[in-house]
């Protein structure tokens, strides 16, 4: 299990949420709270959208506790839309390719939870991805593969109906693979405009997910950063969160069914 | 294109050829001669054999030249049977899992070379691991990739044939997907016995390969490591050298279509 | 606070004490139980003694727990003297030089601990170096720092001694420095030969030692290595280990003016 | 010998220098043409004026060449004032403490060259640090010694009457050793609003240094970035360059004596 932040809102420095909170993402990277690892010291990785269409990304195989870099480029980076996220290796080795977020385009997403028994649906999920994607696979974790099949089921043109399509197919090949390990999903995905996060599970709880809007500003996050508990909302289980320009901020049951029908 | 190393004879320091030498492979790291890439700063690695059945491994993403771990190592480790890797990175991240050597159980590999437009025929190349051996796929190069398709082709049983398979089926598949770039494949393969090592191009020079003997200990490598340059061998391009257990070392044609219609 | 182990005895391989046990050392990088950083992520270090009079060195900046070539090293290196370490750092940056063990010809040294308020009196410590060794200062820690002081006491003529004269100015310069902050120096010593190890401190509570020993062979940890507490016996804070050529296991105690009156 | 470049002007993304150029800074670290080391692969950073009045760091032991971070940073960063700098080490290891620039408060510096011999006179220069600023001192670099020397000498009154404090201190220091080593101090130091730099030598041959300036934008480089030579002017030896607000851009005479006796 991982942890994660995703703003949406007024540009700030990113350091407001990833470092400076009482309970900021890089304090719970030595100690989460809400995580059946502690720890998430195997990497981490920030992804922002500034003056470019295509977001910029820093990813480090050290923890983020004890990086300097972090700190400096959380103090001098600002940004209207950033994803932070640090990790805790499952079955994967920690390199920078393997961490969080992940970039393909305008396109960024990052995710905590698992697929499974990786070993034993890895080549069914590559194959999910199209070869034009295929091109921009560096790394080997779940996550990634993942990421690079919903751009495959076209979020260019519906990313919820993309995401949905993907859910649905890896919660079947999760299914029929034997295992007895739980498909968990909970993730971010952003175009620089609009941003979307799901907490989904099959076969096992959802992992964390909650959300805090503040004049319009929208932070998700893995577990509060602060003991402010009233200001935090959960998403609930099998929920996704909608913040797309120009409209309401939403948060509606996932639905795989019906979403796909709806296309 | 890298530089390497292979060791087989008596049980010696890594330094005597890793560090020791003129033109050591720490020194062709900074500055090689007969590579098109001069500076392999890309990650090196070593793989040895000690008493496990199975190899050492030692890789990192630094440079060699800087590596202080790598002079204690290579003054400290013993063996009769050793790799030594310096990447010059072409399309694929420098991390650890990319660079050389590899292994799986008693198996270890390296390569210097190029499988013609990697991003055309991946997936092919990917396809021809067999499941038990895709676990161990943990990195995303060309050369990762062909070792396990090679022990997917029985290694175990035959370790020439199965390399000639491979080479085979590679070459076809290069040939067929329409790039011109070509397949280079200058490679070292052992078991912790047996020490083979391949020179071989379709489309192209082979790249180099040398290789000299004393007192019954063979010493292989891209480029000579000092200028005593009567010493150094050239192993003939589409060749191999096989130095078995039990048998004189042979440098013998590599002929695809014979070898494995001998099978 | 850190956590380390040292070995001396008959040659094994290093997994037997770092990675095989129950609570191993590199478990207690991910957590330790009786430290006040649970989680010890800041880099690590082995250095062994084998066929040179000059240990081996292997450290990283990466935790221990998600270091690939730490479980390969520990699995061939075999020694019967050897050092292992992991850093929870205080207030000098996770670099290599920074991690111990540290190395000088034969010497090797290890620390748990701190030396009051490091920037108040770093320069009186860097100033207890001599020349000759402080062109071995190749990192910024209190560590390593008082390693070289020890060395330049002129432990090549009486370790103990050496120590004990620099445990007594490093108490003064301390005292004498006007913070409240303690002097910590639970530590590890050797020279290929003879073992010694302290638990020291001045204005508080010394760090944990054990000890074990088995068939002549003598195990150091910070904790426990498995839950048979009765087989781990504590060091008695202010008391040291002397492990010697020829002679019996003593624990001894610190007496900082007794040991310097003798000499 | 290390590469850099030093930009003061509108602002502007700093992948217009550092990485877009036909010999970039990038480019100079795999093959650099007017360099003894030709490869400058022992670690690089970036530091830029922002938002703060402390400037932003960036630092990385692996070569900048294969970095894949340094390139988002490089088009995602914009700066009115920034350094950029890929090190050839000398004799001080590669880690990030030791990698340039340097940072303190709204002061940071570079450097390109040597103190002589190193190992001889590193006390004497570490004396030079007052007690306020040695506590900053989280390497073991010459340079990052001189830069803390630099502003013990009081740089915040006036920079270049610190600098040559120091350069006179320096050379006093060099000669006397015995060495038969130069000083070479091609340098770069900036406050966030003025930026100065250095190509200055005792007993040696001066480093290269040139600039260009463009519409009111003054770029420093160790080697032209590209090969339009006209527009590059080299600072001859001994010169510095004064680039301060509201004033003309200077290229004055290091004359040590002059400049100490006016103030």
């Amino acid at each position: 299990m991982c942890r994660w932040i995703a703003y949406r809102g007024d540009t700030v420095p990113l350091e407001q949420y990833v470092t400076a909170p009482a309970h900021s993402l890089v304090v719970q990277s030595v100690r989460a709270l809400e995580s059946t690892a502690s720890t998430n010291g195997d990497g981490f990785g920030l992804g922002w959208y500034g003056s470019h269409a295509e977001p910029g990304l820093y990813r480090e195989v050290r923890p983020a506790w004890s990086d300097e870099n972090l700190k400096h480029l959380c103090r001098h980076i600002r940004s209207p839309m950033f994803f932070a996220h640090v990790r805790a290796a499952t079955s994967t080795p920690t390199n920078r390719p393997n961490c969080h977020p992940f970039v393909h385009g305008k396109w960024m997403f990052m995710h905590n939870g698992q697929v499974g028994d990786w070993s034993l649906i890895r080549r069914r999920v590559e194959e999910l991805i199209p070869d034009e994607f295929y091109k921009s696979r560096i790394g080997t974790t779940d996550s990634e593969a993942m990421f690079l099949a919903i751009l495959g089921a076209n979020a260019d043109a519906d990313p919820i109906a993309a995401t949905m399509r993907t859910l649905t197919t890896l919660t079947e090949l999760v299914s029929t693979s034997g295992t007895t390990e739980p498909l968990r999903f909970t993730a971010a995905l952003a175009d620089g405009q609009n941003l979307y996060a799901f907490r989904y599970a099959a076969n096992d709880a959802a992992n964390t997910l909650y959300y805090r809007t503040s004049e319009g500003n929208l932070l998700l996050v893995s577990e509060p950063l602060d003991k402010d508990r009233e200001s935090w909302i959960p998403v609930p289980p099998n929920h996704m969160v909608l913040a797309e320009v120009g409209k309401p901020l939403e948060i509606v049951p996932i639905d795989l069914a019906v979403r796909i029908a709806a296309e």
